[in-house]
């Protein structure tokens, strides 16, 4: 059951975890960072709450409170103790805490669960992403919202990818990065012989023509498809420990694709003709 | 051949053009609107250089100006009169022109010339992606890139679409919204009979689930595909104008695609296998 409990002053302390949220989200080892997970508006509230990350406190208007109140009502969902705080108060208020005028008028903040392992993650899944330095924020959340759309079971995170639980990525990828399951690949490119050993066909993305075309490529029952950030792409490391190299058939003289997109694509050849 | 031109005052009033960028570009129909064709850095100056839109003048730094030495050699280029100037200053003054600092150091811009039309951009295309409604710069400019990767060869505009000229539209395509054709559909939804007339098959996407997979819809020789905006989609006129209704096969309980992804997935239906 929700808690409510009105606030009108921007400086009480039950409000601490929702300030200055430019700097609150990032990792608890960078500059100011506490490493919250922060949920923005209505619907990645909603998927918040139905992930592993347990919601500890709300901050919104009335209205929003309105709008989540079948979603509150329901305690059956995991993590949300039975009385987790709506701190209820105005959009002027709201914006003098968190530092910045939101337009969502709701906000949900996590404390970070345990990370997922790579075998845990993988167990079940038939289709995985794994990324290697893609360190773009807005990148990495369209690609988990592209991956929930399409039906990729898990994302891995090679080296020098962006922290995925940033309130950036999270809210462009509409919550789906509380729900599609995701583990750090610690051991690159290591990791990727655990895919190999589990049956997944191993499918590194070039822009390089020479390689195959991705829709010949995929022949694996159960896949797993490396990308690497637009530009640098995949380093020769992961790529040479992958089976197969294949390409988007791309227009001559154009750039490549930007990431997302090109992932993008690679889930669609996984679910164009549904089974 | 290039014209250099060394300029220190922020005032000079050759520099007009540039000035107060953020609003420069807006058609000349809305307020402080020039209808000034933009473009951003040394890659879509060289696209401009490389297109219909007549580069009329430059701005930048000296570096820029070194790197686009080689393109601004060649006066072979359509639309490049033999002394177009490049107003040569630094950041700080470069800055105080344009409103805001720029990290591209170049600017180029175009005058917008005469608009092609519907049957000039459909004649020699068996590729045709037509908007309704999609009223994002991003979104547009986005699905510029996409189609010149995947080999679109012309975009028509329907009813409610943002214009693909402004300046973030432009930057987000890479230059590409000035090279893939594209002409306005004034007479909408009948322009749709006109592709029709010249063979094309009219596919309209739909997150609706009762829609055909896209794979199996599309057998046209000539395609054409009809892309709403995320939310509202495709009106039920433009969809009732089309040959067949097709979806991207999604995983439940998911959102639809970005429109600008969804797009990105119909080209590359068309391109998966290389001829």
């Amino acid at each position: 059951m929700v808690h409510v409990i009105d606030i009108d002053d921007p400086a009480d302390p039950r409000l601490d975890d929702f300030r200055d949220l430019n700097s609150s989200d990032r990792r608890p080892d960078l500059p100011g960072g506490k490493g919250l997970v922060v949920a923005e508006g209505v619907l990645v509230v909603q998927r918040m709450l139905d992930s592993r990350f347990p919601l500890h406190a709300m901050l919104g208007v009335d209205r929003r409170l309105g709008e989540l109140a079948d979603d509150l009502r329901d305690t059956g969902w995991a993590g949300l103790s039975p009385d987790v705080p709506y701190y209820r108060t105005d959009a002027d208020v709201m914006a003098e805490v968190v530092g910045f005028h939101l337009n969502r008028g709701v906000l949900g903040v996590a404390y970070r669960p345990e990370p997922l392992d790579v075998v845990e993650v993988i167990e079940k899944a038939t289709t995985v992403a794994v990324l290697e330095g893609v360190n773009d924020h807005e990148n990495i959340g369209s690609m988990f919202r592209n991956a929930a759309g399409l039906g990729v079971d898990a994302v891995l995170f090679g080296k020098g990818c962006a922290d995925p639980l940033y309130r950036r990525a999270v809210r462009v990828s509409m919550g789906h990065v509380l729900r599609v399951p995701f583990a750090h690949a610690d051991q690159w490119p290591h990791d990727l012989d655990t895919l190999r050993d589990r049956g997944f066909q191993l499918i590194s993305l070039t822009p390089n023509p020479e390689a195959m075309p991705l829709a010949e490529a995929m022949t694996g029952e159960k896949v797993a498809l490396l990308l690497g950030a637009e530009g640098p792409g995949l380093t020769e490391q992961a790529m040479r420990a992958t089976d197969v190299r294949a390409r988007i058939p791309m227009a001559p003289g154009t750039d490549s694709l930007n990431v997302a997109t090109a992932a993008a694509m690679a889930f669609y050849e996984r679910v164009r003709i549904p089974g």
